[in-house]
């Protein structure tokens, strides 16, 4: 695959790119974005190599689209309208469902690959796309019996070649157990952060006494609000489930307090420490 | 000071033990600790050079009381009868208020420096101990006026060797406001490792798609109960406080997607990003 388009030069679109470059020199890659600087940004910094607009995917080999979660539901259809028989399209979202249904029906649909790259950085745009991010991280592909033989086939290698691993789910699955490890993390640290700040502003200082722990549990809530709304609005269901279950585990943890009940909190974390032994898993 | 006496080596004592050693080549480092296994293990690992117990404390130049923050208050009372005059003695436990008032009253006040260093990893025993922990963290120092002038000296060259900045608060402050920025974040982190454990047991594979973020997010849930739990319990009702506001935060985050209010879940997370700023002076 020699002509790569990538739709939204940001962190993952961005990454991908630089990555395929390394691989294959004979690869040109060309960018879509609706943020004019972000492409001239991505030219500068040699993540894509030309500027292109949808009249030119017919010729595309990959398009590989990284926008926003709503924005790639109304993207898709049109993008698929434009291609080749022998293009491969790849999603990279944090939704899987939507995606997926938005195409169900499209004469392209064949053509088109579900993928959620388990890799990312709190921050966006083209200047946080960087080397190596997808090495050794988990990538998600769904429906993959719906996607053409032929390009099943080139993706994987793709992926295969940015040192990916490979799991299958169907979307339904993806979704809701997503919304347990990395949609509810970010509202936590959202929520985190907001408390503080809250406090903050009442009595000053306060982030003075901060160190690295507050810092790791905070980090999310840099994340970009035109990326995560989407994606709350699209998997809501599943999110308000893990939040009603957050919610109750942190009222039982403060009834455990009021009534000084600290055995129970002593078993509560000592339950909990086993995470040291499952987050050794990942990388 | 020569003779330094670490009570309780572990993360923070074994970590300025080793720092102490490299300063000041003619120090000797003696460690005392109820738990033998950990005693041989920081001589093995060169924290400490010789044991000790409370009746050589006498001898002691300085006293680093690195203990659980219940274990602190029963034990500062007695490390104060048998110290000389000359001793200082300091502790490093995440709450002041109750340490302090254990002691107001203790004939050796004066020899005595309340601290809280903001430095630590999730890890704790001797193994967890690390050369330049305390490189530029924050110390907070409480009661600072109740300490000698001149131990007050020793122990602000210490830190200052150690490479810290200092903040002076007093011991109800300190408690309140470290409630928010450190022991929130440690609930939250336990918690949210709860509800992905959970839900776990029922459908497998879940952490197969954690990432970066989640484990961010849930560092602090590998945190030791044994220090935490009496930590929750001695600033109970300033932890109270905060696990109210964040359970308050969350509910109204869950309301405005009840009600597709994703504008507003927007603004929550715009106004919670210049976190950024705030988190760049955090090191």
């Amino acid at each position: 695959m020699n002509k790569i388009y990538i739709i939204g030069v940001g962190l993952i679109g961005g990454s991908m790119a630089l990555d395929i470059k390394s691989i294959n020199k004979q690869a040109k890659i060309f960018g879509i974005d609706t943020n004019a600087s972000h492409l001239d940004e991505a030219i500068k910094l040699n993540i894509i190599d030309e500027k292109a607009t949808y009249d030119d995917l017919e010729a595309a080999d990959l398009v590989v689209l990284s926008i926003p979660v709503d924005k790639a539901v109304s993207e898709l259809p049109k993008v698929l309208d434009r291609i080749s028989d022998t293009t491969l399209v790849i999603d990279v979202g944090s939704t899987k469902y939507p995606v997926c249904k938005a195409i169900e029906q499209h004469e392209k649909r064949r053509n088109f690959l579900a993928t959620h790259p388990i890799a990312g950085t709190e921050f966006s745009g083209p200047k946080a796309a960087i080397h190596s991010l997808f090495q050794k991280k988990t990538n998600i592909i769904c429906e993959v019996e719906k996607t053409t033989f032929k390009l099943q086939e080139k993706a994987l290698q793709l992926f295969s070649d940015l040192g990916m691993r490979i799991r299958y789910m169907n979307p339904e699955a993806h979704d809701k157990h997503i919304a347990y490890v990395s949609h509810l993390s970010h509202i936590s640290s959202f929520m985190l952060g907001k408390t503080v700040i809250e406090k903050e502003k009442n009595e000053r200082d306060i982030f003075d006494m901060a160190g690295s722990g507050f810092e790791s549990t905070v980090r999310l809530a840099k994340s970009s609000p035109v990326m995560w709304t989407p994606i709350f609005k699209q998997n809501k269901d599943n999110v308000i489930e893990t939040l009603d279950e957050y919610i109750t585990n942190l009222k039982q943890f403060k009834a455990f307090m009021e009534t000084d009940n600290f055995d129970e909190i002593f078993n509560e974390m000592q339950n909990t420490n086993h995470i040291k032994d499952i987050l050794n898993g990942i990388q």
